[in-house]
């Protein structure tokens, strides 16, 4: 840690701090510098406690942390690419994963029609919630236990692997008894109750990225998911909050290289969410594509127009399969499968 | 609703959309522009389903909401300031109630010491975190249960009811035992099954505004808290993330006059979070009680240079009673006890 | 335009506003909603004065443009696409235009040297600050005319058109005089005077976006370009600004595919500027072909280590030539060349 | 500076910069810590060139100034309160003043009526636009210098000082002519050469915050003023853009205490811009004041609903009156005039 120092400050004060850097176990190094002094505190930031609370003293300036704050999602603790595994779909290899399918389970039909018809163009993972995070209270919820009940339908006739949303900590069991991939939202991408409840189930967690998360906290996030024992973490880039008002959100494609450079957990884009709009979601894709992301999750819905959520985001049949063939020359560029 | 079509829309396109309208239950008013044509949806807009879906239809260019989407929560709804009772202490009504106490629980001696100082001072209602959200799985987590009972203890000890934050589903029964108001932290603000869990405990709850929450979406938040069947809400502004970064957060102090227009319920402000720094929480104390704010939520730690969390932005004791006494003429000048 | 009135409006209030609204030019259409009522005024926004002022009127709840507020930069008013030629080079064809050179020109050798390598390695542009906008007026500000002049020199010896900042009203024919582009720096993005100035010499306009502009905003500040008889106007995305403070700006890709939906006007991407870190480079550019960028704009320079601004964003001229090397199969998956 | 270097490097590598870091004119300190070894570079920031190159080389992974990059306009350079007086009026002193007036004058009868309206009621100088920075090229521009001239004669009228808005270097004469105060509004806060001219012209200098600016940016180009021997210096918040689309702009009231902790420069507050909504000005107005805030700049128009811009934030001359009186009791509680 980096500490500096008020100017003037009295060397009886600057005693003081350096006495309880060493309490708190750092080994402080004193630099009397022009305007100010600083001092440096060498020791292990994440095994010994946090000086920060020597921001609360008057003679101190500030305090920056020199460690990083997250260890085992860091590439530096795992130099290689790690790798997820949902049934026989691997996540963070060679080959780009599709994972598609409507925001919502809204009937039988529909999620079975999907299914079949994603699995054709090419799509490996099926998504769809079964418990809607809703704005409002008077928006449509979801189907619950039924809607992972006919996922699990559409799995069997269709040998896709499931990915669904989980909402509450009380239902973590039920929906890791359906879902090959548990999701956490991006609304709740700070429950960290709901995040430990996830990773205690066993099954691999997809991690969306809060709507003003630093990029430092979402690793953080999801250093709860790996010290709970769980292997299995993705990272979900979804759209991030700004000014702009075109799109509902603005995706940020730079967390591409900067989360393959910080962490070897496999990286997913989900377009669909990030744009709010379909007309987007080609251009996005090709993008996300081409500056290494290992996952796209997208919204496809057989009938967008009568969707009961998020009927603007949703691609229709036709328009995945487009999707997939423009997406090809791209996923080769990359030099993937 | 209004829907705006596209330019050079054929009528058989415009038609197509006139029968969507009405099919979903409303009356639709066509109005035909230079550029392009816009109909106008007339109906309740809670009441029926949304048009939203129309957004997905490709002659259509925007769809905008007229109504306001939230209901209970709307002044519209309760035109008269609504309060709430925690114990004796009455918030939202001529007197402004000062919330005082440390970031987390620590021990017995810490939180009684400060329970006593506080009142002394003028604080009516006691603050203390048991359970601790904390961005690290390394950092400390608070002493829980244990946290809950010391709370209690310098309740009976101070007769100050307890406000403390609610984390997970699991707790609701156990924190409603202990607390007089249960908080729901900012990374929690969208949170739903925990907001409905907290209502459910019939307690008065106390919502903080999330990171990047829009008013329209905290209104709506706190919509899941009345149609739960409670009506102790209290809305609390701890600061918005923006792009600066001399503060942990931006406080935004103009969400009081627009929660007063909008709203019935009482406002609380948190400057300790939201300036993250305990020499500014003297100016945004005054400034909140200048606009109109009905109650104030402030970290205070009997030795803040030994906090075992957020220890740069907790009060002194001393600083404590020298803001007490600063704020008087403001409270006087706002035409507040 | 879009007027909804407030609940509970009386006849009367609602009668004056229809006269003004008829005053104003527009066609008044009435619509009797559940809550309140909804006007719409017909008539074209941009000949017509805005019936913003109709917000001042307390029976008026909001007021909303239907009309886009762009005309010329619109794709409505240019189906196809425009290009924009700098001598011998044209943006916005059929081939990816790299623009690249230093942040700043230092000396004689620094700026030929660049030059001649990033023209062998496939630039077709030579980009390279003059007049520098610098944060602190402490730090380097550019050798000013001696820049220019160093600038023509290399296109003498290279053949590249030339790229330049303009930043005062007062140096306009002095940098038109050198430049082949001029461009507008994102902290003069909605300095109209510099962009009417710049617009006026009749040289093509790069026009950055500002850190924090909305794309109407910018769309609108291009306008500006075009009102004024200049029809060489290009965008450039070049970051904006979050809370995200791992990178020093967010690169806004979707601004791509968003601008050729809005306009028929080229867009170039600056991915040096948008992240602020040359490791991240390789991956924006390729994402920015991918998605459809007709130009890129690269900071390089033959000793990044020594450079007198914006070292860490600056590529080497090995580095350069591995990015041009690694684009290429992007640029073909593109359909471009 | 601190310069933290990556993990793993080589002593010969950790011994090259060293010896830049001598070079460059500092003193460096080595310190070997845990998992990576930092270095402690002292001397003179400001007087030296920047490490900021150290930033290019591969074994360095940050590099962290101690010192603040702006001088005179910092409290450690003046630790006393620093006044600017236009005509008779002393900005920064124990009186809070009040600026109102018109966003735009618009015709003489408006600009005299306002000026004796908002004298009688209590302000102290008289704002007005002139030239106007407009989004939109289609949008009234103002009336320029004939604007100016009404505005002389105002003042003769009425005595009140004038400030209004320099819009471009060509201009500065011409406005400082008739001006008392230079306002460098938001669009422009980082046009540096705008700012030179606005402070040669020996005039007070009112600087708007741009719109996403931290106030570290906007210290600097302050400093822009005072370099160039003008000590006029005026911080004026107006509002920081965020993703809240309720209000305009979000009024960052923190940056009071900020302004006046790093600084003895007068802070100024514009809450009709800042909110964009005339509803809001009261409440905001109370809250500056209570904060600090030294002056408060206010638009007034004798018929907002007629206003040719802004019309939804100017208040009434009735709403100004009772907004002065409302004032007061806040204006004695922080124990100015």
């Amino acid at each position: 840690m980096i500490i500096v120092l008020k100017p003037n400050v009295s060397s009886r004060e600057t005693a003081a701090v350096l006495k309880e850097i060493k309490r708190l176990g750092y080994r402080p190094h004193l630099m009397k510098g022009v305007a100010r002094s600083v001092i440096g505190a060498i020791g292990d930031e994440r095994s010994h406690q946090s000086l920060d609370v020597l921001r609360a003293w008057p003679q101190v300036e500030s305090v920056t942390p020199i460690q990083k704050r997250y260890k085992l999602v860091s590439r530096e603790a795992h130099p290689q690419n790690s790798t997820v595994r949902a049934r026989d779909v691997v996540i963070g290899g060679s080959r780009v994963v599709i994972m598609a399918g409507p925001c919502s389970v809204e009937s039988e039909r529909q999620i079975l029609e999907t299914a079949h018809a994603v699995r054709d163009a090419g799509a490996t993972v099926l998504r769809g919630g079964a418990f809607k995070p809703r704005t409002s209270p008077y928006e449509f919820q979801g189907l619950g236990e039924k809607g992972l009940k006919l996922l699990s339908k559409a799995r069997r006739e269709t040998g896709l692997p499931i990915i669904t949303e989980l909402l509450s900590e009380a239902h973590a069991d039920l929906v890791a008894e359906h879902a090959d991939i548990l999701q956490i939202g991006a609304r709740n991408a700070q429950n960290f109750q709901l995040i430990i409840a996830a990773a205690k189930t066993g099954k691999p967690v997809l991690l969306k990225r809060g709507l003003s998360m630093k990029i430092e906290e979402w690793l953080l996030a999801g250093e709860y998911v790996l010290s709970n024992r769980n292997s299995g973490l993705l990272f979900c880039e979804r759209g991030i909050r700004t000014f702009e008002t075109y799109t509902r959100n603005t995706l940020d494609l730079s967390a591409i290289p900067i989360l393959k450079q910080e962490s070897h957990c496999p990286v997913v884009i989900d377009p669909s969410q990030g744009a709010g709009r379909a007309d987007l979601v080609m251009s996005l894709s090709k993008g996300a594509i081409a500056m290494g992301a290992d996952a796209l999750l997208l919204e496809v819905h057989p009938n967008p127009k009568e969707a009961l959520s998020d009927s603007a985001q949703q691609l229709s049949l036709d328009g995945f399969r487009r999707l997939m063939a423009e997406l090809k020359p791209f996923i080769a560029a990359a030099g993937r499968e």
